[in-house]
């Protein structure tokens, strides 16, 4: 029999409202998988189980709060939270307590979640990774940033996990851990009490083992009504296949599925037209560099000034201090080309629904010190568009490949249901 | 003779680097000031004298870090600082203190600058006021929401301060209490560490009581070499006279005074042109009141969860209830009506390089439970331009009125350098 972890979120709020399953069944069946699994995975950066419990037990008791009652959640570590510390990922702010929690949290908790914990980030939410593996093969990567949150949700330690990108970093550690991962429009979930890697790009997002449950946890998150996907057809859908200029950068079992994806959608009757990025995109990946390079040192002057030692060498020389020597008049040019993709992609747009793409250029790399190139999630990062990740494809080494669709800024609900409607055709194959 | 408390920033650091003043002098001259008029002007929510000193002295012991070299900055309330308790303008955050500082503020002590004090904020910079008076009548609001960075920098307490914009919150205060106040391009100086109200238009800026001063903070701010503001003329200077659709809400003083300064300005030989806001601006005082509705409500999630008693009526009763109420499509039609005022002026500016319009619709109102109107700020604001106002103008009741430029998004040198070409000839009047 199923565990009650290993219950999509929809399935056990569902259980929990009928009164089948309570929130301590829920989380203490989580808390085993953790204890099961979390010396090989390493998920979690702070955990503590009877904070967790706690919380479960008072929400058994008391009336339904919302859309995720009951239901048990991770923050990724650059996350405020007022219940547990908040390291950054970095030994800086190692015991760090912020007095508030940053209010993608709080709206979660006041929807009935339950705090699980800390799940493990990069050091603030950059390369330099933390303990985490792949929960299929802990000799690979989980991806990065959001290593924690990927894997957790993936091994099935926790339904519901945030995370962010700034670059890949929801969408690469959904693909790698072989879970759902949705990056929304930016600025839809409040990125306030989220530490600022590049305030121009960050975006908060979130994981769950179904595409049902991300919207089951948005509407919690943004204080909205609980609005399920719609239900959708393929036929006539639009989709633009875009490889990006990076396609040359994917595995030959990457482009492999991803052109197999598009041939499934084709056959499902959607009309597939190529897409590919042009004009401005021209200086689209050296312009978002420039403009990381700009705001993220700026970003941890605090902590360049006063711990520069506890910086890692590879943020410190490879990303800080060539940053620095970015000129605000180079910033600004660089600002310019990404305004310009995102107008010329509203143009392009206009006669796509959905564009695919791959969600990484391989499987997972083997080794736990570089989580990946983020190559294939700096459209929609910079863009500001929303994407998902669907867990649909194995690669050559056993480990998920995902398919990652890209929909137009603010209908993040209709990129939900498009891929929705393709997702049993998908897995069909 | 004098006193330095009374010396511009960019004189103080002159001296400071001639060696003909000291830091410490500096941030002494200031404290005597603080003493002799704190009690009137209530300008400081907490303030250190023994620390001021300590920096002071280690900055004149120690080599020249950066553009306000032994410059003492006052800093918002709502602005983290880790040496200085932070209180965000609400009791709920009593004592509050935050691990690291802001990166303003980290930037600014990393140039140099000496951590004066925090100033006082309105509630969570919003309309509910703190203790702090007009600097010229304390009887009449110093304005808000960044009221004791206007006051204490009008007054002379401090050469320079932070605020934050996110409808009228800088240029209102200095226009009010008869300063300068930079509201830049936003983005351009980091907003992490800063409470949040409504991200989509927070903006950090400066106030200073000389307008060379801005382009000297500007420079420690942004961790740039400092980059004194251009020499410009006002011959051929197309000067668009932006009424606004609130222009009926300027009390008859302030619309004589800003017509004034657009018949000064085209005697000197500028080219003033009539700029009415059309098109999608009919809806931008609702959409911006939308896009708050939205936001502000879930960025105080965990406040409204934990200490709702402690938020005032003001707050929870006329802002945040009611704006829980907008739904997520009225939001995003609000968050288009504002995208297409910013796509719409930036047509609109091709044939102007300065927008000329009033500061605020009067002098500072009497009493100190209002903090006047915002109305004529929020152009700026919500479409993202830099603003500035002058000092220029007195009132029927003997208190400041302020004009004010408005440039185009990024330019903000190049309004810094205009707005000085004009000083003169609205100064001789």
């Amino acid at each position: 029999m199923e565990t009650p972890n290993a219950l999509t979120a929809t399935e056990a709020a569902k259980r929990i409202e009928a009164g089948t399953l309570t929130a301590e069944a829920l989380v203490a069946s989580c808390i085993e998988r953790i204890d099961a699994r979390e010396d090989v995975v390493g998920a979690w950066k702070a955990f503590d189980r009877d904070f967790a419990l706690q919380q479960a037990r008072a929400l058994d008791k008391g009336p339904r709060r919302g859309s995720i009652h009951g239901i048990p959640f991770g923050v990724k570590d650059i996350i405020d939270t007022a219940d547990l510390p908040t390291g950054y990922g970095s030994p800086i702010y190692e015991g760090n307590r912020p007095m508030a929690d940053a209010p993608c949290v709080a709206l979660s908790l006041a929807s009935g979640g339950v705090l699980m914990g800390k799940t493990v980030s990069t050091e603030f939410a950059s390369r330099h990774p933390g303990k985490t593996t792949n929960p299929h093969n802990p000799k690979h990567t989980p991806g990065g940033s959001s290593s924690g949150s990927g894997a957790a949700v993936a091994d099935g330690m926790v339904p519901l996990a945030f995370g962010t990108q700034t670059g890949g970093s929801v969408i690469r550690p959904a693909a790698f851990c072989g879970c759902f991962g949705w990056k929304p429009t930016y600025g839809l979930i409040s990125g306030y009490g989220v530490k600022e890697n590049t305030r121009s790009f960050d975006t908060v997002g979130l994981y769950a083992r179904d595409l049902d449950d991300i919207a089951l946890f948005r509407a919690g998150v943004l204080a909205l009504p609980h609005e399920p996907i719609a239900e959708g057809s393929l036929t006539g859908l639009r989709v633009g296949f875009c490889r990006t200029m990076m396609w040359d950068r994917a595995s030959a079992a990457t482009q492999e599925r991803i052109e197999h994806a598009a041939a499934v959608l084709a056959k499902a009757g959607a009309r597939v037209t190529d897409f590919p990025l042009e004009g401005p995109f021209a200086g689209f990946a050296e312009a978002g560099k420039t403009v990381t390079g700009f705001e993220f040192p700026r970003s941890l002057t605090w902590e360049r000034t006063h711990h520069a030692d506890r910086i890692s060498d590879e943020l410190l020389k490879t990303v800080l201090e060539p940053g620095l020597k970015v000129t605000l008049a180079e910033y600004q040019r660089a600002q310019a080309t990404i305004a310009a993709c995102r107008a010329w992609l509203v143009d392009a747009m206009a006669d796509v629904d959905v564009l695919l793409t791959p969600s990484a250029p391989d499987e997972a790399p083997e080794g736990l010190s570089y989580t990946g190139d983020p190559c294939f999630n700096i459209v929609a990062s910079w863009t500001h568009i929303p994407a998902v990740t669907l867990p649909v494809y194995t690669g050559p080494k056993g480990l998920p490949i995902g398919v990652q669709f890209m929909g137009r800024r603010g209908g993040d609900m209709n990129l939900l249901a498009m891929a929705k409607a393709a997702l049993p055709a998908l897995r069909a194959g």
